[in-house]
């Protein structure tokens, strides 16, 4: 079974309701957001959603499809707001809000886009919805902020690291997951599995995104390589590099780091290949899904389970690919 | 009767709200958010919210307070994005988060903000509230948009400029006004009055603000003054002034603005003196107070009206005495 092809016609419907939604804004800044409502990215939270919410049934679930759109819009705005912190120009091969309209421009965009996710959660039934996603797009923040605070800040603990990622990735994975779960009411019990299935693979993926960023290919990302060690975030790959590198090289790259000295950096990269510090950083994403997929254990019997394990399941494939053109490069 | 007065109890509870809310922010956020709630401004918001909501008894209403600090919350958010905006160092005699925190981490700080107002509003047991605020903060970002890329265009219509205010103002005004009549349920047409007050109000506010940039006295306001200017922004007494003046100094004008050339700006403003724009802004001022008046007429025998009209009476009285201060200059 094809677990996207079972989901295809809930994708297809997210699409459709997504385009529909620039409508919801004022005319003067229709287009705008319509830019950033076109941006077709992976649609990885959606996914989650639609994947919690599966009855075994391909008839579309109406209220998946908008709560999908909730946690995609809020990761639209959240992508406006970190293209202008990261002074990126491109992503998935367009141009940012921030280079198209300016960041000034950009930073109201991400706000209409944030109260008009917050504004569907709002036409719920339940203001549960509404009460999960503001309160999961503010540790979302929170995760970001501590990202942007403590960049160059080479004194950053795996437990902080852990954190960060924590707050600004695994959080809107859970509350995907749990608002999928929670909104096709499968059995008690089964939105919280999800909640915790979603939370390790946000991080298993948190992860992997930080990896790709060194050892990735640049045509298959779309996004320039080596971004996140030019603005200097701290990665899992990264804080293994200083852990494992002698004394005197260490603190030639800290410092590299906080003057974000990028030629050094270069360098960094080749030695990280040279360490093995991939197949690392490979093992902690397993161990991750390992506890993502025990959390679906008691509820084998339910169809959105076997969706879920076959995501974890490419999400390891693609890790293993990953691996490959690691061992390629050595 | 001192309305203040007899809102003094909600104010007080709403001040011990704010500062509580701080302890909802996540631990590594938490002293940001606290410098922003502590901002002590007019309260203006939830004072409409008060008013509005005001049954003739001193009992705090804690549905008022919770949707007081809902729209001063959503407020205080807009205020940290606009000062990264505005490259504003100082607001009401305090650093700006955008100067003590840095930009980057203002975007976040306020999208945080927004995220919990959003939350506060999904507690109460109708989604409406949720709604209301979610659609308004959508629309405040749209004005904020439009002023934005405007900013310098020296082609805005009076039509633009009272969209754009009636976006980026009288929106949360009229939000205000509406939940406090709403949630108070004091008589059937009563919410939608209180919004239409709200929305006139509002427009009146903002023009006053405009003015008050102009002609007001610096240690008055907390403000730089002639920042309006200064940043390129439309407001109505520049936009008066523009029709008034001989072609070529139009031109020169024109110019300066485009340039945001500082020296001839402040020539400008010692113009609109000579010209007497500032009467004419006040009678516009004074339309619109009007206009809000009329829409409570109906309803006079409630007890919230006495209070919605001697704030309108406050405001009326502000201008009178910046009137003062404009004659004096002349």
């Amino acid at each position: 079974m094809d677990p996207f092809h079972v989901i295809a016609p809930h994708l297809a419907a997210l699409d459709q309701f997504m385009r529909d939604q620039a409508l919801h804004f004022e005319p003067e800044i229709r287009d705008m957001a319509a830019y950033c409502l076109e941006a077709s990215g992976k649609r990885l939270r959606p996914t989650l959603v639609f994947f919690s919410g599966w009855h075994g049934k391909e008839a579309v679930d109406d209220s998946l499809v908008r709560a999908a759109a909730v946690v995609e819009m809020v990761h639209l705005a959240t992508l406006v707001h970190d293209d202008i912190m990261d002074r990126a120009e491109l992503r998935r091969n367009r141009q940012t809000a921030s280079r198209k309209y300016g960041p000034d421009a950009a930073v109201l965009l991400g706000d209409a886009l944030f109260s008009q996710a917050l504004h569907i959660a709002s036409l719920f039934p339940t203001a549960e919805v509404c009460r999960l996603v503001s309160a999961s797009t503010r540790r979302v923040c929170s995760g970001e902020i501590m990202q942007t605070l403590r960049r160059r800040d080479t004194n950053v603990s795996l437990a902080d690291y852990r954190r960060m990622i924590d707050l600004k990735t695994a959080e809107l994975f859970r509350t995907s997951c749990y608002l999928g779960a929670y909104l096709s009411a499968q059995a008690p019990g089964f939105a919280e599995a999800a909640d915790r299935f979603g939370h390790h693979l946000g991080i298993a993926y948190q992860i992997y995104d930080d990896l790709v960023d060194f050892l990735g290919e640049e045509q298959q990302i779309g996004k320039t390589l080596g971004t996140d060690l030019a603005t200097g975030k701290l990665t899992l790959p990264l804080m293994i590099l200083l852990e494992r590198i002698p004394e005197t090289e260490r603190t030639a790259l800290l410092a590299a780091l906080r003057e974000g000295n990028t030629t050094s950096l270069a360098s960094s990269q080749k030695r990280m290949h040279q360490l093995g510090i991939g197949a690392v950083v490979i093992q902690a994403i397993d161990d991750e899904l390992a506890v993502a997929l025990s959390a679906l254990q008691p509820y084998a019997a339910i169809p959105a389970v076997q969706l879920l394990k076959e995501l974890a399941a490419l999400l390891k494939r693609q890790v293993t690919r990953l691996s490959a053109v690691n061992e390629g490069q050595r």
